[in-house]
C-alpha cells in the first residue's frame, strides 16, 4: 500500500485546502491532515510550518495548501491537483482534457481570490473591521459584476460540453467527475454561505451550475465527508465568510 | 516548417501576455501577436474577442492572454507556459522540476494580480480616480509587507538552488534558463517601473533576483526583442503603472 499523500494547511478552515481535500475524499485517498494531528506524533502546527519557513526545505512553497508526497513538496492549490488529478482518477487522460481541467482549476482560484478580497481589499493582514468602507465598495462590484461574470463562464462550460446533452448531472469535461467539477461544487457551498442573497439571484441563471453541484453531492464518498468530522463548518476566518454588510 | 503559434492579447499593454511573448521571444519561437495584427488578415482585435464571446469556442478562456495552436485554445498565463515550456526548451524534462518551475511560475500569477489591485482594489471596471484612497492604502500595504515578502522568498528560491553555486547569474530551477525566470526578469522591469523607490529599497535584501535580472538581460534573442517595437513600453493601462502617490 502506498503511503498516504501528506496535505498541510492551517487547522480550523476550509480555505483553499478544501479543494484538495475534496479530491482526496472523493477518490477515497489515504492522506493525513497533518496540521490538525497531533504534536506528538510529529503533526500539528509545527510540521506545517517547517515547509514553509525552515531554510532546510530546498523547495519552499511560497504558502499553504501544501502536499508531501515522498520525496515531492508542492504548493499551489491548482498545481497539486494537477498532480493528483491523474493518480486520483480525478481527470480525463489526453493533454487537452488536462490542460482544459487545469485552466478550469486556475480560473476558480482567480475567482477564490475575488472572493477572499470581497471581505479584505485592502490587506489579509489587517482586520475585516480595519477595511470595512473598502469593503462594502469591492462586495458592491463583486456582486454586480464578477460574481455573474463568472458564474456566466461556468454555465457556458457546462453548456459547451457536448457530453452533456441529456444528462442530469453534467460535468466540466468529458462523461467523467473531475477535480474541477469538485472545486466548483465547492464553490457554489462558499458561495451559498458567504452570499446567500446575492448567490441565489445570480444562480437563477446557472442551472446547470446548480445540476452540476446536486450530481456533485450525490457521490458517496464525498457525502460521507461532507457528513463527517472531517469538514470542517464554514466560519468567519476562510476565503468565504458571511457578513450580512457585503450581500444584498 | 510548424505553423506559428497565435498569441492573443490586448494590443497596446505588456499585461500578463507579456510573460508569454518574453517565453516565444526567448525560444526564437515563430509566433503572431494576433490582436496587434491587420484585421483584413484576419487579425486585429476582432480574432481575439472570437475566442473570449462567440458561443461557438467549445473551450472558451475566460479572458486574456490565450494561446491558439492548432485546435488547442488554451487560456491562463501559467497554463500557457506550462504547455510551451517543454516545446520552447524552456523548462527542465523531469515530472518534479516542471512542478516546481510551474509552482514559481503560479506565486508569479499571484504577485502579479496584487500588483494590479495596488492601484486597482475595489473593481477592475472603475478607474484608478475612483479607488484612489483604497489604493493609496492597498498600495502602502503593499510596500510594507506583500512585496518584500514575495522577493525574499525569489530569493530564498534562487538561494536554495543547489546549481546556482559559484554562478555570477542564477536561475530558479536548475541551471537552465526556464520561463519562470523570464517571468522573474519581467517582475524587476515592472517593480522597477511602477514603484522606482519602493523596488529600490526592497532590492538590496534580494541581490539574487537582481542578479538572475541582469543574467536574463544579456541572453541574445531577448536583449534584441527588448530594444524592438515588438516590446511595447510600459503605460498607464497595463498591470505595472506608474502613481506617485502609491509609491513611497
Amino acid at each position: 500500500m502506498r503511503k498516504p499523500y501528506q496535505l498541510h494547511y492551517w487547522p480550523s478552515i476550509q480555505g483553499r485546502g478544501e479543494f484538495i481535500r475534496l479530491a482526496l475524499e472523493a477518490a477515497g485517498a489515504p492522506y493525513v491532515d497533518v496540521a490538525r494531528g497531533p504534536e506528538d506524533a510529529g503533526q500539528g502546527m509545527p510540521a506545517l510550518t517547517h515547509y514553509l519557513q525552515d531554510a532546510s526545505v530546498a523547495r519552499p512553497p511560497f504558502a499553504c495548501p501544501l502536499l508531501v508526497d515522498g520525496t515531492l513538496v508542492l504548493g499551489q492549490t491548482a498545481a497539486i491537483l494537477l498532480y493528483l488529478g491523474p493518480r486520483l482518477g480525478l481527470v480525463a487522460a489526453g493533454e487537452a482534457d488536462r490542460l482544459w481541467t487545469h485552466q478550469i482549476q486556475l480560473t476558480i482560484a482567480d475567482f477564490v481570490t475575488e472572493v477572499h478580497d470581497s471581505h479584505h481589499p485592502i490587506g489579509s493582514g489587517l482586520y475585516y473591521e480595519e477595511q470595512r468602507a473598502a469593503a462594502k465598495r469591492r462586495a458592491a462590484d463583486f456582486r454586480r459584476h464578477r460574481l455573474p461574470k463568472f458564474l456566466a463562464w461556468f454555465e457556458a462550460v457546462l453548456e459547451r460540453n457536448p457530453k452533456n446533452k441529456g444528462r442530469a448531472a453534467p460535468h466540466l469535461v468529458g462523461v467523467k467527475l473531475s477535480y474541477a467539477d469538485l472545486s466548483l461544487f465547492q464553490l457554489v457551498e462558499g458561495l451559498r454561505y458567504a452570499f446567500p442573497k446575492a448567490s441565489e439571484r445570480a444562480f437563477k441563471q446557472t442551472p446547470r451550475v446548480l445540476a452540476l453541484h446536486a450530481g456533485v453531492r450525490q457521490h458517496k464518498r464525498l457525502a460521507a465527508y461532507l457528513a463527517s468530522e472531517r469538514r470542517i463548518p464554514f466560519n468567519q476566518q476562510g476565503i468565504f465568510r458571511r457578513y450580512p454588510a457585503l450581500d444584498g
